[in-house]
């Protein structure tokens, strides 16, 4: 590995104006503006590490001030010191004896943590000269391993267990490679289905979506019962049954209320009922699933850190875990994630969508087929059609499926026009909507 | 009650050197310095709110820039507007569409809406004339259910249960008030075995602390195990058989470890182990209690909400429910979190300490006895001789029990001078020492 030193941080408030025309709206997210903490790792080398946690708007400047905090565990640093021991780094940027205390590992702190451990993946890969999936997939299992904080999930899953998946993932690798070269990975689209979306809109989307190719639909649920009816039918008649269906009603119920609307719903024939209820509630989601079998329960996007994945695994609480890019501190605890679901036989369908999440999850989800559950069988990543036009490297879909990414990195990196017009107050875009924010 | 209107939130980063003397170290918070993000609702009338957040230091400005943000939701407000509907209050805070995706209801943001809330109810008690403790107590039933956010939890206490935990609570009030009045409510101390004192310490405080009436001593663990069990040793021995010990490892184990190390201090005859694992870890704590049976297993500090307090009480995690008076949004989800550990027959042992804790809680544990659960038997709130000689009306230890407030409000209000000689950075105790902080 060349030798690199990390000189600088810069920390980026951004934010994309969504609320706008409703984009991204749901039954609990109402008026979303689609934002990030970045952050650049300034480096004496050719390349800049690139990392981002996603935010709705307001609060983004938490994140923010996060981020510039625990760039101290980064700056001055040579990459070889953070990559030679990566979980040290994790248990660092996680563990800092005072800051530790707002979370621990929750909420702004840990978003920020995701960012900036992306970023240093990012680093780590464009100096590797590969696809952070490919950087992950040449690695050792021993590599993979030491990368993971197994001290709050050894009792569900121990590194000799974790190296034997790996292990056996190992073997066949290029042929899946090839398989993923000429197909993809499967996709699934959110598009059609905003909770703002009249319902012509909804079934001109589904026309759209089958004519581009794609076979899994997701609409938003959680309103009223006769409109989430009206509007899943719109779905499902368009779609036809030999496609997909999802529903997610975003932690809109309680548990006994989740039971009956999920029920409500099974007309519809969904393939998932995704964040019925409170993403905390682990015996809450058991409960559901229990309750409404053979309707599969999915969640994740809002699961904060590893020992709460390992709770919906260990007390069969999902069909489906969505695991996120950002929510949990970045590729590291992931890796874990990803580990423990393939032991538990769970499938991993990653949330995306919001910015830059379709860059970020494809990579996980590619190394997950290559080298973890060595499987695409029901496996789809989200896909939102937003926002790719301000990546560097944005996803491609081809057919309902995101081809593989070829270029050194994350993929995460935002083109530098962009970071200046959507910066945050300041930006072109928010110069002329000042009203619209309500910040102090 | 006198009309009245909110025009102003002051907030201040408050921070006491406390890392100087090692006074607050255990196994995982190393070096805190107790602080505090406090903010003051300003009125038009006589008496201003005040509430703060506990925190450790770094990372204190996260939670000002927070509570800055959420000031909008009382800013120009009457409290008749806000205390008529108290659960409606409690979901503006809690769920601001764009601001709610950082936790939702954990972390920084919910740190902060626990100091806002509180320091309505402070409000709301100045301006009744009582402390809080008493206004609670003489709130009808009815209007105690009306405060509370029944959506997550109504699965495991439902508003009919609860109100027939409060009815109950309403006979034989003026009873045990007159008990409290005369002996106080039970304390125990945390002072004597902070992980950074001398085994010379310890056996001095031990000494010093029975003199001084004290029953119930709590020793921090989670060392090297023969350090444990000597310190462990010095304390049962200064405190004979007949007073009562804790012990406290602050989340350092995973499952596993935790069982094998809670027994090796089972000599020590523990009367609870505290923190043994990941704060997030129902299921690990429901194993854990299983396991190290008959040693209790207390948790709560970190329990970021009431859907996590569920789950600890449905699973049979825990034989002892520390709530905390900031991490929760504060007195409104106390209040469901009191009534749910009632019906699962689980004592209430508030986490104190830091700063304003013990202030707080003692108002949440003598409403506990006066209406809710209505007895003191195994309960006991923690109490640290730290820092209370910066607040107007501090609390009063006799021979090891809390004496009960009689002053209006929340007893939180700092004085003037201590908000400004500890504010951050600007205070007198800071501007000299500004190289012992590592903030940006």
């Amino acid at each position: 590995m060349k030798p690199i030193t990390i000189t600088g941080v810069r920390v980026i408030d951004l934010r994309f104006p969504t609320s706008r025309e409703s984009i991204g709206s749901d039954a609990v997210n109402k008026d979303p503006d689609y934002s990030a903490a970045y952050c650049i790792l300034e480096t004496d080398g050719e390349v800049e590490g690139h990392g981002l946690t996603f935010t709705l708007g307001r609060g983004t400047e938490l994140c923010v001030s996060a981020l510039k905090y625990l760039g101290r565990f980064v700056q001055g640093r040579t990459l070889e010191s953070i990559v030679s021991n990566l979980n040290a780094f994790y248990l660092e940027v996680t563990g800092d004896t005072q800051f530790r205390w707002l979370g621990p590992e929750k909420g702004v702190i840990h978003l920020a943590c995701g960012a900036l451990i992306n970023a240093v993946w990012d680093l780590y890969a464009k100096t590797m000269g590969k696809p952070v999936w490919r950087l992950l997939a040449e690695m050792s299992p021993e590599e993979i391993v030491s990368a993971i904080d197994f001290r709050y999930i050894e009792d569900a899953l121990s590194p000799a267990e974790a190296l034997e998946i790996l292990r056996h993932g190992k073997s066949g690798q290029a042929d899946r490679l090839a398989i993923l070269e000429q197909r993809g990975y499967p996709a699934y689209t959110t598009s059609v289905g905003w909770f703002g979306f009249s319902d012509e809109k909804i079934r001109r989307l589904c026309r759209e979506g089958i004519e581009d190719g794609w076979t899994h639909f997701k609409l938003k649920v959680g309103g009223d019962p006769v409109d989430d009816l009206r509007r899943g039918r719109i779905v499902r008649e368009e779609i036809g049954r030999k496609n997909r269906m999802m529903v997610d009603a975003n932690q809109k119920w309680g548990i006994e209320e989740a039971i009956r609307r999920t029920m409500q719903l099974s007309e519809l024939e969904p393939w998932w009922m995704e964040e019925p209820t409170s993403p905390d509630d682990i015996l809450g989601h058991a409960r559901i699933r229990r309750e409404v079998k053979p309707i599969r329960i999915a969640t994740g996007e809002h699961c904060h850190n590893s020992v709460m994945f390992k709770q919906l695994l260990q007390a069969g609480a999902i069909d489906v875990c969505q695991i996120d890019s950002c929510r949990v501190a970045g590729v590291n605890e992931n890796l874990a994630i990803l580990l423990m679901a393939a032991k538990f036989g769970v499938p991993v369908c990653p949330h995306a969508g919001g910015v830059g999440l379709c860059e970020y999850v494809q990579h996980l989800s590619i190394f997950d087929f290559l080298g973890v559950s060595c499987t695409m069988e029901d496996r789809v990543i989200e896909y939102v059609d937003h926002l790719h036009e301000h990546f560097r490297n944005p996803v491609k879909i081809v057919r309902g499926h995101y081809a593989i990414p070829q270029k050194a990195g994350y993929s995460i990196e935002i083109l530098p026009e962009s970071l200046e017009q959507f910066s945050f107050p300041d930006g072109i875009v928010w110069r002329d909507h000042i009203h619209e924010t309500r910040l102090v």
